[in-house]
């Protein structure tokens, strides 16, 4: 068989199992947003039997042929010297994919899904009901599950390191405690330099603000930010999350609550973060196993930057803050833009991570972090969890949970399995911080862009740096190629220094 | 191998493919109701490899080992004498649909299932824009998809007869035309005698009616009749439809109209019909290929015995009524119970079938049924359908179109490759008063039930009687097995005859 032959099989077996996997997509954001109660059981049995599907084929031997075809090996994913560059960056991402699937048994596989669909049905209801108790030996399942996996793939210190791996390609467990170490410790200290202050004035937050008028604001917002509804669409779900469903169709999620009107906006811009990326993959990737994230961290650089570096900028709220007036007249009579762009930058330890403040944000990450490589190192049981989580986060930020819902329930990610997630979304700020300060070398007039709602320049600009490629680079090379140097936190905490000196004037 | 093992693998393949139908089920679902509009494309791929993957499993040589192990063959697919009869039913099904399947080449499965969402898409916005020229291709196409699997499966007469059996088990064209011409005839004298007394008054109809409201009354009924909204949903779309996602996942939906308020009400009537039917297989079938109606046209029985039967009789809206009337005081101030059952009763020959009145409904499908057998004969070209509907329609009812998109683009099917499928909505009034009159034999208070929305015997009745089976007896046998009698046009032309002699003094 020709080179060019066995490459282009390769691309059609890349398509198809990308195509199978946004079948599963579809299947999980049905689950999430209009599937009824009893469907629960019946959905888990197909998205597990897809998940066999998927593996047979991701682990056919005919793809090892291929492979071996063009020169990809283990040791040499790239493949052959004399191949295109982005032929040879297609086989380096597929290459590690099969090396990652035909090390996995394919009944480990289809009763991993199974169980996980229970799990997440099970963390539904305890969350709903507080009952970590019902919800516990899922968690045991699922840690069993992943730990299999990480032994299947092969790990040097502990089985951790391989779950990292899987998120955040090249991470272990030392080098993130290499940059958590001194994250926490200067956000400790800027979070306590803040807590001598006195907070602003936040009452009108808590105002009734109809969840239909919340939905009108934040859809604005959404098209603002280019998100285009014609490829795309916004649902409600007990968790915000994007999904991508097709080469065009990337839809986000949210939830409004009537008196705290900022949690579904910006799980909104936050999304929408997430899907300007997926939908900005360059056509030639799109279907491809290219068109995809760089790393869990990257994706999260893209979302916490509109979220945050933009989204609560006071830029955004002299452009944004006429429009939210003109829809609740009466919740925001006796507030200025300055009172708003206060109350949204407030810093406030709390108890739940999707609302915490951009200081306290990733402190709630480094607590995951640290209970995560316990219960992976086998220090702490899933019985002790709770009190675990309960003692760190009042070690950490100085609160107490009144329930395991709002403490260890709060999230979906570990009944889904998705240990080694969680500490992507701090790097993610790190990252986003890095780029950000690129940007605005480049477009110097960034913030005025902001303030008359032009956010298109800024879009561009990470069209071109970010999103088009793809995961044709991994993400210590690609934070390289834009900014010139390597990941370090010391743009994330300047920012925040500036940022949070100037509002509560340290 | 043993008999036994065989069987159980037999059992584990058909819930594989059950499973992955239902998987399709789910994409279409999404694409008919909440899809993004680009995402089109990519949906078609998804669907075209699915029905790949299903068509492969589906032809699998293991299968036809299996079948041979257990004594099932073409001439006696209900396989070894000694076995169960719900196993010997169970083969009989399979083995249909396996000889059915291997005589499909696999690319003829791929190619027309990519060409149908295509199809269905370019028929919406054909629909939309009233331009019948740009779905022309595609109905050429789908014609001649059809017309290629007629001839893989095999026919006695012409394609045609190949496309009814997948619809109406061992129907013919020559077994339709014998019913349906006798049909014809009775139908059309009803007509005209109904159209030479004066029309009684239905003004009210027209008057506007708030979509919120209408969902809320649509979904009041829904509830009465006893939907299970735990194992399903009530959707808007296009053209109403019935679909079953999943063992418990049995979904419906309507469309609304301001000021027309009976469409939406009835097609969700209709639909829950369907959906009781889907949610009432016993549950030792429910998981397995038994777990289906055993026809449209016995599906249809369903569905048009509780929007007709059961929900345009006097009693049905002397039960209602009220709460109609607590919903819409304004509009139905000057309305009586009475004058509100004849005008959903209005006999009025019309363009659009799914808003047909029971009189003159059959009429438009025996207008399907004579253009079909045109196409299909060569008779009748794409080119010139649009004139051979106008010009029928007014031979047939006497209403002229005033647009393709009110014509010959008004119905779904065609778009999705479904020929042969008409003749089944007919035949379901047959067989549904066939079964009506049984029923009243055992339940003579079945009227009174209806007056007092307690309509809880009549579905009891069908599930012993009807849904239970599933597809275990052939639509013969089974109206043979319930009634005691073979198909007859009499009970239906008779409940016509009696119900509207009534209504119209005649």
């Amino acid at each position: 068989m020709k080179k060019q032959e066995a490459l282009a099989r390769l691309h059609a077996i890349d398509r198809d199992l990308k195509h199978l996997s946004q079948v599963t997509a579809i299947l999980q954001w049905d689950q999430e947003t209009y599937m009824p109660p009893a469907a629960v059981e019946g959905r888990s049995e197909q998205l597990a039997l897809l998940e066999g599907i998927i593996h047979e084929k991701a682990t056919s031997p005919e793809i090892g042929n291929l492979l071996e075809e063009v020169g990809s090996t283990t040791a040499n994913p790239r493949g052959d010297a004399d191949l295109p560059d982005i032929e040879r960056d297609f086989l380096r991402v597929f290459r590690k994919q099969y090396d990652r699937a035909v090390l996995l048994p394919a009944d480990l596989v289809t009763e991993s899904a199974r169980a996980e669909g229970l799990s997440q049905a099970a963390w539904v209801e305890a969350r709903k009901h507080n009952d970590y108790k019902t919800f516990m030996p899922h968690l045991e399942k699922m840690i069993g599950y992943a730990k299999k996996k990480a032994e299947c793939w092969g790990f040097t210190e502990h089985p951790y390191d391989g779950l990292l791996d899987i998120h955040e390609p090249g991470m272990t467990e030392g080098a993130i405690d290499s940059v958590f170490g001194p994250l926490r410790t200067r956000l400790s200290h800027l979070v306590q330099r803040i807590g001598s202050k006195k907070a602003p004035r936040s009452d009108f937050l808590a105002r009734e603000y109809p969840k239909e008028l919340q939905a009108q604001f934040g859809e604005s917002v959404m098209k603002d930010l280019a998100y285009d509804l014609s490829q795309g669409r916004l649902d409600i779900s007990a968790h915000p999350f994007t999904t991508t469903l097709g080469p065009r169709d990337v839809r986000i999620t949210t939830r409004y609550f009537p008196t705290n009107m900022l949690s579904g906006l910006f799980s909104i811009i936050h999304e929408t973060g997430h899907a300007l990326y997926e939908m900005g993959f360059a056509d030639e990737i799109r279907d491809s196993s290219l068109g995809d994230g760089a790393s869990m961290g990257i994706h999260e650089s893209q979302s916490r930057l509109w979220e945050n570096v933009v989204g609560r900028s006071r830029a955004f709220w002299k452009g944004q803050f006429p429009l939210l007036r003109q829809l609740f007249p009466t919740q925001l009579a006796d507030v200025s833009v300055d009172d708003f762009y206060a109350a949204v930058n407030r810093v406030q330890p709390s108890l739940i991570r999707v609302d915490a403040d951009e200081v306290t944000y990733s402190l709630h990450v480094i607590l995951r972090f640290e209970l995560e490589r316990r219960l992976f190192s086998g220090a702490l049981s899933v019985a002790e969890l709770p009190e675990a989580w309960n003692g760190m986060i009042q070690e950490i930020l100085g609160v107490k949970p009144d329930s395991d819902a709002n403490g260890v329930l709060q999230d979906v990610h570990w009944s889904m399995g998705a240990f080694g997630y969680f500490p992507s979304y701090a790097l993610g700020n790190l990252y986003g911080l890095q780029f950000w300060d690129k940007l605005k070398v480049d477009i110097p007039e960034a913030e005025s862009f902001i303030e008359q709602r032009n956010y298109g320049p800024i879009l561009q600009w990470l069209r071109t740096q970010v999103h088009n490629h793809g995961c044709r680079y991994e993400p210590a090379d690609l934070v390289l190629k834009i900014t010139g140097k390597p990941l370090s936190a010391e743009p994330f905490i300047k920012y925040l220094e500036q940022k949070y000196g100037q509002l509560y004037s340290l």
